[in-house]
């Protein structure tokens, strides 16, 4: 029993291309040969985490780690012609496969690459499409785009797996340009096709005016164009360079390993990963050796949009568990442009026929800036102690079609993580007649409306903070009695509830509730509170959509700022493994609703932030960045602020130079 | 009629120190010599907002001025011996005085920078307090420090003007260090100070256990120190420079003229002030010539405690209306260190001998990258358009005590205008017997308690959108009823709501309510909505001091997140222009109850923010800091995405380099 020992694998690693590769091979041989299949995702299914936390423990404490422990990947694909997604379960280090199942109706996979390309050929070269643009007096196809949608949900008859396709057009007057914007050239007709036949199964007409009226043979008249790009662009002439420079390089350390990356920076330790659908996540984040979180991820982030009229009222995407946060990512290098000294990162991800794509540059890792960390003027003696707020800042861009997301999570010195989204890009155009305006979208541009929408986002951390048994209390501020304790009336106090069983819990400014996650364990030496991190989240409106809708249904997490529940493998995305047309049942709510005690044990806290996006004429061609930020501080978990080690800036160090 | 025409002096610059002195000199004239004057301050009365419209109407359309408008100043003073303070008005280009009156009862001057060191050294040198210190074990005064505080306000007979100081002591095992935190070293006793006979009243005796118990005789028994400078502090030593260079200068210019500047930048022009109550100040804000808003200033900062124990329940800080955000300015150029290149400005302001002090450098400008301004990338093409957001700082800090503020006007190229606090500093300590903990308060460190307190930030904004007759409204996203119209229970709309009589109001995030600031006469080209820019701001616990309660009644702006009323003249401080130990009934509620038409007029804007401050370990002995933003965002007020023509960043300009 010789045998060289096989080649180190964390096992929070992510797929190599080799296991992407056999995978597929694995499943391919359970199928005919003559079978098509279509890879929709073949991802790491993460290891038991018991045995990934005796991993970790050697790891950290420097003891050999234990054997490996045999990777495994999930596999979402379909049998080309069958109507129902087959899920297969495999051991990769084995060769074997642990099960290969088909799944129940309304169950769909996500489009992926290949089958997009697909459609929209299926769709521009269609001669019933081709007659009706024609039939809108345009002659030029070229000029036609096609946006494949998912095609949602309904109560009617869509159990078949369908894309709904919104044509735009490119400016008719500068036809050579692909980079026009055609969100300003919005079509009223919208293909839908079957997903398995590869069909046009009817050409939707879209309602224009201030109704559900639909005007067929009406001509389309070009607006004016409304292009983003520079080129057409009288630009600024007076904005001077702002360069970075680092001399000494980065503060942060990459550790190279095959499949995740380490990354240590200001007592920061924590491993990266990048997957197809919750594209950059964080594993066994730890400060100063203590550990702090087991898993970091976007969950889901659902679109939803307000114009009920058909087809629209079916326009509700999961950019994650439709699309995929990873598989949508930007090449960071070719159009990232931050500032400073840059580190890259790439992933392997499958493709739809099962083999390897690399993602290059898919995130991006710099430091910046962020003003004042903290200061403090001593008036008796003028004198100053101060510092300033440097930051890690890990950032991944993805793009659905028309809109942008800019991800970030944000590490500071003063032991705050932030996670950071910025929504820029498009937004999702559709055409609307002259001097005509709808209580649910806004009046962009002439012939353009874009609809209201509510974006929602789940964060999920597994927390581990000082250990893997944590609880979430809710802290409130009230005010105390009268009494002639508090004879002026002005004495308030807080009071913390311990939340005993998993459901959804909600902000309520009135009282100043604040969550936070505890380990009731580990004690402050300083004050004897528990140590722990409280959550620093903007309050949204919840999902308006009624809660008989299937908007409702399906986005099981709009309804409350926070989720607790109970660690279980898999229950990974807020929304449920399958999205596409999904009709609801699975996700958030349905495990939350299992009342499982979530008090000193392995939890799993979901923090819920959105927009409900109201277009402002400002949002077009190009939406300037709408920030959420999303932060968890340290509450008692150090004994001083952690910030306070940091060094003084000086002019000599920072050389800044004053203007006169 | 040959005289010479006086030097322009424009009607919104603040005092020149001309201005200032002979202000003194008038209000001396109309004393006996022999009389002692204090000045508790001298500022600009503001001319006419009719006479200075047309005033910047003719300045900005380049036709020759209105003759000059007379200067005004208004002067708060004392005769020495006196409780109650004066009012002078004054005509400073005429030398006459326009009234001169002794104010009523329960009014009281600030303190001024003179008569808190006056103070200090009554209390430090006075026997009774030198013998409780004794009393304490404590064998030497040179460490003990005096902690002014105003008295605030209770049911019992403080008509007289006082002062409430709190005692700390620096490290008594390192006694030479004058930076010592003297905050990790509260005394249990407290001197009370009558201001107009300068003599202590009493010494009162802190409860330092968990109820009202006082324990007089008990020895003082020093905690290990807990510094927060440098030089204590084991640096650490692997963050590396971070340097960012402008070799051409800043995209800003600065018009020089005495007493104000004016700014141009990216578009945005405006002039900046600075006087002793509000710090900096706006004026006259505009972009790409279109007017938006009149004045922009901090109209007050309160900072209320939640012990409801004698003397505690009286701590209740009006840091602008006692203190003043100019008086308590930082000299930036000595600890601000930004980065880049940076632009200071100065200021005069009046002394409490009716003399002139210049704030040097109490204003830094300077531009910083943030981030991604807007991006999209055309998956078609694989091309991306993308900015950097570009911002333009005006940073002013103040310390008052231990507190420390950074504020911010922030500008971007998007036309937003933000306006960002960062609370930093020292929290304000109290002492605490061993093992103790209290539901109003953070054990901080051994002896030390830090009660939580609210501060409630008021930000005045005097709009002119496009004109000065301004409305606000409220806008809502409600679910449209269930119809055959909203078929599946999808739809929503929105709902805008005029404000027609001022009040208070609050946000809701369950129905998603925006205020926007509206010129409903001026309509965008685009859609014909009304021109706008909507106020984006967190929500906070409103005050939790009872409606009963002397901290209700003395901050009238912090129950609601907005206040509108109709301008008048004066009316620019949210808690009134007295606040020490003010009794209620001045200010923004008094004001909003008037019930003025508020639609269609000339209107002003008070936005409220808050943080309620449950202390953390981590806030000591120093506190990260703590950012709030409000920010202004164009709605419907430009044609389009306004940063549309900001340049591309490229590689070559930007000199970012790639790690790897």
């Amino acid at each position: 029993m010789s045998n060289p020992s096989p080649p180190r694998v964390h096992p929070l690693s992510q797929l190599s291309a080799n296991e992407i590769r056999r995978s597929s091979v694995l499943v391919r041989a359970l199928h005919p040969p003559e079978f098509g299949l279509d890879f929709k995702s073949i991802t790491l299914n993460e290891p038991n985490k018991k045995l990934v936390l005796e991993f970790l423990d050697a790891e950290h404490s420097r003891r050999p780690t234990p054997p490996v422990i045999d990777r495994e990947s999930i596999v979402s694909y379909y049998v080309k012609g069958n109507e129902q997604p087959y899920e297969a379960l495999l051991n990769v280090t084995k060769d074997t496969v642990v099960y290969n199942r088909q799944l129940g109706p309304n169950v769909h996979g996500r489009p992926d690459e290949l089958e997009i390309e697909a459609v929209k050929k299926l769709v521009l070269e269609d001669s019933n499409v081709n007659e009706e643009i024609r039939n809108l007096g345009i002659d030029d196809m070229s000029l036609v785009v096609c946006a494949v949608w998912i095609y949602g949900t309904d109560a009617t008859n869509n159990y078949r797996r369908m894309f709904q396709c919104y044509l735009y057009l490119r400016d008719p007057g500068n036809p050579s340009e692909l980079d026009s914007n055609y969100y300003a050239f919005p079509l009223p007709i919208s293909p839908v096709v079957e997903a398995v036949g590869q069909r046009i199964i009817r050409i939707d007409r879209l309602p224009t005016g201030a109704d559900r009226t639909l005007k067929p043979g009406e001509q389309y008249k070009p607006p004016p164009p409304n292009e983003y790009m520079p080129q057409y662009q009288t630009l600024r002439k007076d904005l001077k360079p702002l360069i970075v420079i680092q001399p000494d390089g980065a503060s942060f350390e990459i550790g190279e390993e095959s499949g995740s990356q380490t990354l240590k920076w200001q007592k920061w330790y924590f491993r990266i990963n990048f997957n197809g659908r919750e594209g950059m996540m964080l594993y066994d984040v730890r400060y100063d050796g203590r550990p702090l979180f087991y898993r970091i991820s976007l969950s889901e982030l659902n679109v939803s949009y307000a114009d009920p009229r058909n087809p629209f009222h079916r326009k509700c995407a999961f950019d994650l568990g439709d699309h995929g946060a990873g598989y949508s990512a930007n090449n960071l290098k070719l159009g990232c442009d931050c500032l400073g000294a840059i580190y890259y990162l790439s992933a392997y991800l499958s493709t739809g026929d099962g083999d390897v794509m690399l993602k290059e540059n898919c995130i991006c890792i710099h430091e910046q800036d962020n003003g004042i960390g903290w200061k403090h003027t001593n008036p008796r003696t003028g004198n100053a102690g101060i510092t300033r707020n440097r930051e890690l800042v890990l950032q991944s861009i993805i793009t659905l079609n028309n809109y942008d997301y800019v991800f970030a999570f944000v590490f500071n010195q003063a032991g705050e993580i932030s996670y950071e989204v910025r929504a820029t890009g498009i937004l999702s155009t559709q055409p609307i007649d002259k001097d005509i305006s709808v209580p649910w979208g806004t009046f962009m541009h002439p012939g353009v409306l874009a609809s209201h929408h509510q974006h929602f986002f789940s964060l999920r951390l597994d927390p581990m903070i000082d250990g893997i048994q944590n609880r979430v209390v809710y802290e409130e501020a009230l005010g105390i009695p009268r009494s002639d304790f508090n004879l002026h009336g002005t004495g308030y106090y807080t009071e913390e509830t311990a939340i005993y069983k998993s459901g959804g819990f909600d902000l309520d400014s009135s009282k100043g509730r604040v969550f936070k996650i505890q380990n009731s364990q580990v004690l402050n030496p300083v004050n004897k509170e528990p140590v722990g991190y409280k959550v620093v989240v903007p309050d949204f409106q919840k999902i308006i959509a009624d809660p008989g809708s299937y908007n409702y249904k399906r986005t099981p997490f709009a309804d409350h700022n926070i989720y607790v529940t109970k660690y279980k493998k898999n229950e990974l995305y807020a929304a449920g493994r399958y999205t596409n047309q999904s009709r609801g049942g699975d996700g958030l709510r349905t495990w939350a609703n299992r009342k499982d005690k979530v008090v000193n044990e392995d939890i799993v806290i979901w923090i819920q932030f959105a927009i409900n996006h109201i277009p402002r004429v400002e949002d077009f061609p190009v939406m300037p960045c709408d920030t959420l930020r999303v932060c968890l501080k340290p509450v008692n978990f150090f004994d001083k602020n952690p910030a306070l080690d940091v060094p003084p800036p000086t002019q000599e160090r920072n050389g800044s130079c004053t203007l006169s």
